[in-house]
């Protein structure tokens, strides 16, 4: 039974053709219409379209299935369209008439746009979450191998010298500056479309701002078309958030597959975390980080998945809309699973030593020669000559043992602190708690 | 005549494969080139690489060659590798040896990082001031037809009224909201990259804290190789930044092309900006909007060919990394393209009136009449079952000529004033003048 | 238990990432499995690795087990790792260790590969013939409503008459043409990887000749590297013709979209394929067209998801490969789907009559009066003048009723037939049956 | 001066944006252009729109214009609107008042769509053949390197031994096949668009038979409709065979740039083939594939920028047509630039001898040794068990200088002459001198 049902219903094919994936993405969104229900019907009390009494009702019935969802103990019915039918089902059955009340001054596009948005914002707080624990591992890691040389390269050739400790710090500020990206994505989400019904607004006097308090959003879409027309803005944005976290996690996925070739053989991890041949003991595949490269990779193609959709559509809304999340649902879910798995792994990383010791490397030393003949007096263009036929006459002979790199953010200066204050100032921006607050304030009454 | 130049030199065909198209980019480089060169010089002398005497020198020529190409009358000269080199070049030439002396501490790599930091950080400010710009266009023509009814369409189909100051305002918030992913661009825009070297740091005791103070760099990239591996990783949010204002311009032309096909005839413009047939009088083809509409969706392309470059790339300059600059430069300088012709356009942009007033659009009115009678009291459900029985009848006879929406950013409160404000907070805190007074400080000494 | 099992098993975390999605994909692929396993031994007795004995006994079972995946009896059992250990581990079971013998000479490698062909070949014959049916009530629609005028637009603009019969016709021969990029991935599809191991071949004498004969194949990848380079290479060739031809369904459902919309009216279909609302009886939304439309558009995106899991991939396996299944499975269903469904629709379309009578639509015959007059022997200029002055006065009344377009391909001779016999003529070329003849021959020995 | 000319210009602005890069673009159809007019010519004499003089008037024109284009005499002259008006006022210039009769019974539409074909169709000539010298190239690396075994990876971890011969050979077979999506492509871009006017056909009695046979078309696009959608859809069918084909060149490119890293050092080039730095005697960088490995991927981008161009476009012409050229001109100089440079590379490929005798790569030849001892007779699962004691007491000795792969495409067993004679097949198809021959009849009269 539906709303806009007709005479005639609709043919099942079409039916199931139409609904596709929602059911499975519903149960995710029931939290959220909750909630969205929860401020809507207060409002609708505020202007005078639902009595004291009516909201007292419908709170408590809110609140209920709230819980019930929190328990896992909600599911969409045989035969019910979705997870607003539901709720809206579940509430006339235990309620009566007050459920049917709840929709008035909403249509269904603002109430799932709603929905997304309140999604959204708590995705994005655990994506958040697991790249701060990543980060501190990170740091963690450089530190704990500040003091381990191995080769950095250019062109994927040998060139100068580089440390574990910069390496695995490397990552560290990139996630902290991946955070960027994030966070736009969260300022759009963090936005109220309550209220824009279809996306031409409401002839009902509703007071938009009070769900938009009421709701923890930092501040409201304001014109009911450009709410509207937020869908699919808000995935891209989102979509971009993700791609930009999945490329840095790419980056080192790809890195580590090298670094665990047998020719490098910089890293290795316990057997348990490796898929291997015991025909080929010098065999362990990087299957954790290849599939990591991979998802990353997934992740990185929704912006266009994305944009395909959203291509040359005019103004108002479009069912097309509707498949944006299977775009992004799974693709946060996948970036989640690879960001817990790179921390398993990394976890247990084994460095090896002395990389740098080998003879094979003398030559990624050639520019500290040069710059320290330089230091010393020496002009630049002769102690570059001099290293340069040292090496032809197989003369030169580097201490290999040690670089001495002091200046921000090098080998011997890794200025981790500062970039942990980077991280912590670029997560202060989203203000979760603030967000959590509303929230809890609104389930709790 | 290259510094790494071996014996025997490249072969002609590999030398014209190598260099591409970095000539025409290298022009746009030119005078963040000299830029970066005169805060490094000054950071060199810091640390006593250079003497008083040697930087008085270095950025009075650097100077010279800043107002050369202001002036138009740089250029890089046949056989000169690229624009570092053709700078070094000019120094050596007038200034002796010590122009030679510029390079010492760091990259080419670390080089043209910076070049492009502070070439896009530009290249934002001109795309944030052209936003602006149509953005109060925007909010200008929403208040100046605020008071002009039009259709709302969802699925494609007429739904509910709308009007054209609600359309306008649309777009102006959209853009508002589109600041944020620039912010992000921005934001890594301005991270000081120089003194990464070749992305490993170097044995000089640089002070990378003073040439970040010195090029009004909010921030520096800490750790050496994350400053090297932010090349590409800004172009991508860059291309995120651009695919978004990109989607907005996108609907908008899409939205044009449609309200000036003659079955809408809701827009038109003065014939010197559309193409058309004399023999087809009722023709007016809207050839500037479709181009729009397929510029902004080559620039929501270049996501994706970033992504591309950079997939699955190891830690470390690779050369592929040069060829960002052709999806980047080009997609920078369309977008800027698209926006002032949307300005050009809008400008002229022609208005139907009256158009709900044909009873053609009186179905779009039956929620504005259900809503109606709720707010006298009847029942949501008995409301919309008597207009539905009306519809059927014949007897639907709405009030055609004004809708009664009054809550925040709907069609008689379209809060223009709280959009202009949004926009104004968003862009306030690019802080584009302290950037800008510490590049002048640097110029003029 | 695996093949590759050490001592110390995998994390369960590990596992579970590692396998991902793997087991629904493996159901599809387990009749090709087993198909490949049955050509493999045939193979390994030829070249003395089996006995007789050993291959009936191996023969025997294989059937048994293909004829309960047909009947829907089989399933890979908790603990087993994958489809192909529990097709090894039912024989073993049944039959003992000669189960264990099927693996000589193979690697799972090249086994997934061959099961990757083997389904891709079937699922491209399930997308011709849908293609097929497609086509054929394109063309009756063609052929039914070829009297009935419709104009036709440029640049979105009224343009020139048009008609049914041309606009269905048109998609039909789309359709034809896009059976040769669909044909290039059958080809690709079309070949034997069996017997290159893990990529780099076997130093058991295998007859590689033998397996590409008894499986049906056109020919075999030769070199092995290349066998398993196909791997990524297949997909994207796929992903290229699913792409094909959701551009032009994707084109169809735009145009429905549009034509649907009440300012055309063009065509309609029975309410119970549409959505809709009691409130607005205007209102038949086009939802199935507009998924059709998002659908196509997910399609297309699938080449750029799987070049960006490919980018700058080294030769060799990589674990990544194992996710083009959830860009190209899924992909290959929705298209079906989106087949499926616009068969269905177009079975119901009505058609609005008459349009070009309407006085409204008569400039799109100016052309025609130009050319009629030319055709009297009047020079074309003059005659464009002259009709641009009628047009200008008022005095412009073409004749609304018909045209008497004749040159091929053209309103009045659709030509039709040339296109059914070209759409016969791309699908013979695939040569089904001969693949159908091989695969029966094997299964029933 | 425009044959839409309207009494009041087009603003200065509004025709730089729309005219775009059409210029260049243009001088690359000349010659089509050229070919196109005289089959439309011929043609019009036929069905009496031209008399026998007027035709060889034109002729005689267009034969002069066609030799001034192949000489480099050809310019669009300032003021002149494109290469299809500069033709036409050449030919009245010259011939008078006969030349404006050339633009009867076609449309601007139709005529671009016609030189778009044959420029496609001669491009992709020249694609086949620059593909065929590569095959050939890395076909006689094969040969010349059959006995030089290398390892082969899988994971990026030491696998399996392989050869260079197994390895050139690869790409080579590689080649071959993408033939396929080219050859799909080449189908699509040798069909007659001409006579399908502005895509509704013509009320002139057209015969486009005719323009098929005289213009070498192997067929027609029937429905006039469908003849212009083709635009678009025949550069995203060039876009994927681009696409396909970059995909080989972009592994060959990615495998040279890790096999001249130094951990590996299989194959090295002369130093005028790479760059490199004196002070760093072991550096070659490998920039030549570093950009090939980009530039491929910047191709494979070109799909999903034509998918994005096209998405949700309905029937008919769109401005946003006029953008592919920007895709796929340059993609194709592109991808013509990086076979050649992979062919100028590998022609002074050199190749590093007895790899596999050193110790460290002693475990790639597990699996022999167990193969080695079934075929012995020894059962496989004990051959395993024996090999995996002997590594793991270190008593694993394997004989490192030969392997006995003897089936088809093996190391011992190329099969480089049927893969030869695969890639002759796949190019007989094109029967690229049945066109020539046509456009040299046409050409020569």
């Amino acid at each position: 039974m539906k709303l806009w049902q007709k005479d005639k219903g609709s043919l099942k094919e079409v039916e199931k053709f139409t609904i596709g994936r929602d059911p499975e993405f519903d149960i995710v969104l029931a939290p959220f219409d909750v909630l969205g229900s929860m401020a809507h019907a207060s409002m609708l009390k505020e202007i005078g379209l639902l009595t004291s009494e009516e909201l007292d009702t419908l709170l408590k019935g809110l609140r209920e299935i709230y819980f019930e969802i929190e328990k896992g103990q909600f599911k969409i019915e045989e035969g019910v369209e979705d997870v607003h039918s539901q709720v809206e089902f579940l509430l006339t059955q235990r309620y009566g008439d007050v459920g049917k009340k709840l929709h008035s001054g909403r249509s269904r596009n603002d109430q799932v746009l709603v929905d997304l948005k309140l999604f959204y914002r708590s995705a994005i707080r655990d994506l958040v979450e697991a790249s701060e624990e990543l980060f501190g591992l990170l740091l963690e890691l450089s530190e704990k191998h500040k003091g381990e040389l191995m080769p950095g390269y250019t062109h994927t050739q040998l060139a100068m010298p580089s440390s574990f400790g910069l390496w695995f710090g490397s990552f560290a500020e990139s996630l902290s500056e991946d955070m960027e990206l994030i966070f736009a994505a969260y300022k759009l989400s963090n936005k109220n479309p309550l209220g824009s019904a279809a996306g031409y607004g409401s002839s009902f006097p509703l007071n938009r701002t009070m769900t938009t308090t009421l709701l923890g959003f930092e501040d409201l879409h304001h014109n009911v078309i450009n709410a509207q027309n937020s869908r699919g803005k808000t995935e891209k944005t989102l979509a971009f958030a993700l791609s930009g976290l999945a490329g840095t996690l790419n980056r080192l996925a790809a890195d580590v597959c090298i670094f665990m070739n047998q020719h490098f053989g910089f890293i290795t991890f316990p057997d348990e975390l490796t898929t291997g041949s015991s025909i080929m003991p010098h065999k362990k595949n990087p299957d954790v980080f290849e599939l990591i490269r991979a998802k990353t990779n997934q992740i990185q193609a929704i912006p266009q998945e994305v944009s395909l959709l959203l291509a040359n559509l005019t103004t108002g809304y479009h069912r097309d809309l509707q498949l944006l999340k299977e775009s992004i649902f799974p693709g946060i879910e996948s970036l989640l699973d690879c960001i817990d798995m790179t921390i398993l792994m990394l976890k247990e990383v084994r460095i090896k030593k002395d990389i740098l010791k080998d003879p094979f490397y003398k030559h990624v030393f050639s520019v500290e020669v040069v710059n320290d003949l330089v230091l010393t007096g020496m002009p630049f263009r002769d102690a570059y000559k001099k290293v340069g036929l040292d090496i032809e006459k197989g003369d030169f002979q580097p201490d290999q043992e040690k670089v001495n790199h002091s200046h921000e953010g090098s080998i011997g200066n890794l200025c981790n602190k500062e970039i942990k204050s980077k991280m912590e100032k670029s997560i202060a921006q989203f203000e979760f708690q603030k967000t959590a607050d509303s929230l809890i304030k609104l389930i709790q009454g």
